[in-house]
């Protein structure tokens, strides 16, 4: 009586009730969503001040389902983008554990890594004249590869060889190959404060061994060479690491924390239309088909159209609300939120079965970062809810409404469920 | 540091916080309980529609606590009645794996299955003159013996040795006895399309197996002789099988999946008061008592009310409301509601502790199946809410209620608290 049961995580069990069909289902994640009330706005969140005319009249006459959603399933928790979209994904990142150096390096086009490498997430920032950090993301400067060129062609670390990718706007990818019969790891502290004021950290080591000790040196040289060779590239005039992943990382293919392929675990054929880097790497390492090309919404909603017949799922990312939260831009976010709303008439346009719209984390501008909040949900097609005329899409009215608070691995198995694609369940055989 | 913790699956964790007492708790489950909005009947629900006020009242003088449940403990599946069950009474069906082919013959007076056996859910159905289904419970006949006697003669099959056991109405439990040194395999797809209007399915084996496609070949050969047999027996002139179950499904004693018994790990004596097999063949695969003989809700009341002193678990199951569900019978559903809050009095007036209302699934008759929505719930005893006076037991109100929308395998702890049959918790040794 007293021995534990196994635990199936959702990919793994919603496999076993998957029931394919040509219904399509739209996942809308608008970035940093959810809101907090903020003082010098009579109190408002961004969504209660937004003017949101073709979402409130959808909540209506679709009859959606809303609720609050924690999308890493646990209240308290701020999650990060990789941790939020997981989850909403159905990866419990509790249970598997991806780190966003991955993530980053996986929307690259470079190869997946090699035994012994490691990468990490890198930033480009500004450093006053004492080595500072006066701007952790270098005034949001719409490309890096001058500054990334520079480090690739002028860092010299004997032994080691390293590679900087430019993404997009301030982020790039770090990354430190393996010389022959030899590896690094990547037990390394973030050289990132993930705040100003300060100077950016030394990488230590997180474990006392000579190859953790090693690689925490090379990096540190290789910061130090960075900081020299763009003395007077301000904005770009410094680099910041961080979540540094190697090789173990990506699991061997009997390891139960290796992530089940998205398409398998549901039965759909998934599409990821996504503008920034981090979100096309997080839909390639779950296994979706990434659309490439956009830049911005408007770009995003035509691949969308382009692409509507050929998928039976698709994960639409926007990214601009939590950007403008993240900088402490209340009327930003606010406009950010409106803009999406006289573009979402076009995404009603197309017949999609299920529309679902949430957030991967609530970013409150009021505080300038990711919140741990439940997050607004509405779901269209499926379960209906009746609305009054007043109905308004943000905090307060999902909290009312029919999902009550749920956890970010419920939802898929939601959606699945809203498009007729789970079977009955009456137990397993 | 790496290796995981075991996961606790409620009756297991109940167990070592239950401290028996006297106090009674009355868990009634009204069978497809929730319904949704109806397009023909104002948008309103099965609930809504419903006169209910012995229900209201109840709610309102013993201020009971509302939600919403998800018997089997996830948003967006559809639970079946046997995995609906179980879930209320706290075993994780996505944990615990229980076919319903045994929980139907559980039921019966019939042995355990032994090693070799095989059984099934059986419904005797009306085919048309082509040999597609009509009616996938022959008009819901109020008695199957006649045909399951003719199929206990006449039915012969070299090897095999098949007994057909008659429950209630159209439903039967099929047994596939094992010969002597040979036994035969569960793992056979049902034949049971679970729709109208095509021929019922070949059972097809689901494993490459000499002993999976003998046992395939018997059932296939008793299904043409069924047919044969019936012929002139309309509208009993046909026969599905589902949820096929073997021995193997019993789980031997220290297999963690095998069912911890319901009184051991609640510390309760409980009884089950059902007039329908399935739901008399859940209790006691659990190990509730089942007190035998009630056809209908008023003998099931007058069950009730003779053992109401000799036990502490009272489960009650009124099944009309998912019957006219799953019909299509908005009025009938209704109707079928209203009969339970004539005789609802009758049941306040006895003594309990502790009354809980909910369903083991919604049956929303605008889709004349069972839905995902979570179900409303109703405790009464324990925590208290404040209602207002127009208080109506429907899924609008419960949705506001003070429980949320809460997992089944949730709900005996909480019912156990409130009798006070709980230790308080403060870590384990």
């Amino acid at each position: 009586m007293n021995r534990p049961l196994s635990y199936e995580p959702t990919p793994v069990w919603a496999s076993r009730l998957s029931a394919p069909n040509s219904k399509k289902i739209l996942l809308i994640i608008i970035d940093g969503l959810g809101g907090a009330p903020h003082p010098d706005h009579q109190n408002m969140t961004e969504l209660q001040a937004a003017k949101l005319p073709n979402l409130d009249r959808f909540l209506r006459e679709k009859q959606a389902a809303t609720g609050l959603i924690c999308p890493v399933g646990r209240l308290g928790i701020t999650p990060g983008s990789g941790a939020g979209h997981l989850g909403l994904f159905g990866y419990d990142p509790f249970l598997y554990h991806v780190p966003r150096g991955r993530l980053e390096s996986a929307a690259t086009e470079e190869e997946e890594m090699v035994e012994g490498e490691v990468r990490a997430r890198m930033n480009f920032c500004t450093l006053d004249q004492e080595g500072k950090i006066l701007d952790r993301r270098a005034g949001r400067i719409s490309d890096c590869s001058r500054p990334a060129k520079l480090l690739n062609d002028q860092v010299k670390i004997s032994g080691a060889e390293i590679k900087i990718v430019a993404t997009k706007e301030h982020r790039a990818v770090f990354m430190l190959k393996p010389p022959i019969n030899q590896g690094w790891s990547p037990e390394i502290i973030d050289t990132d404060p993930q705040t100003t004021g300060v100077p950016p950290l030394e990488a230590r080591p997180l474990k006392r061994s000579v190859g953790v000790q090693k690689t925490a040196h090379v990096i540190n040289e290789f910061v130090r060479q960075a900081v020299q060779i763009l003395k007077d590239e301000a904005p770009t005039n410094g680099v910041l690491l961080r979540s540094f992943t190697g090789w173990t990382h990506l699991f061997l293919p009997d390891d139960p924390r290796r992530l089940p392929k998205f398409n398998t675990a549901y039965a759909v054929k998934s599409a990821a239309i996504a503008a920034y880097p981090l979100y096309q790497g997080i839909a390639k390492v779950v296994g979706m088909d990434v659309m490439k090309g956009a830049t911005n919404l408007k770009s995003e909603i035509a691949l969308l159209q382009q692409h509507q017949w050929d998928y039976t799922f698709f994960f639409l990312h926007y990214k601009d609300p939590d950007s403008r939260g993240e900088d402490g831009d209340f009327v930003g976010k606010v406009a950010a939120l409106e803009r999406f709303d006289e573009m979402f008439p076009e995404i009603c346009a197309m017949q999609f079965d299920v529309v679902a719209l949430t957030g991967d984390h609530a970013t409150p501008s009021v505080i300038a970062a990711h919140s741990s909040d439940p997050v607004p949900l509405a779901i269209a097609g499926g379960m209906k809810q009746t609305h009054d005329p007043e109905t308004h899409f943000d905090e307060t009215h999902c909290r009312s409404g029919w999902l009550g608070v749920m956890n970010g691995p419920d939802l898929m198995p939601l959606l699945l469920g809203a498009a007729g694609k789970l079977k009955k369940f009456d137990g397993f055989a």
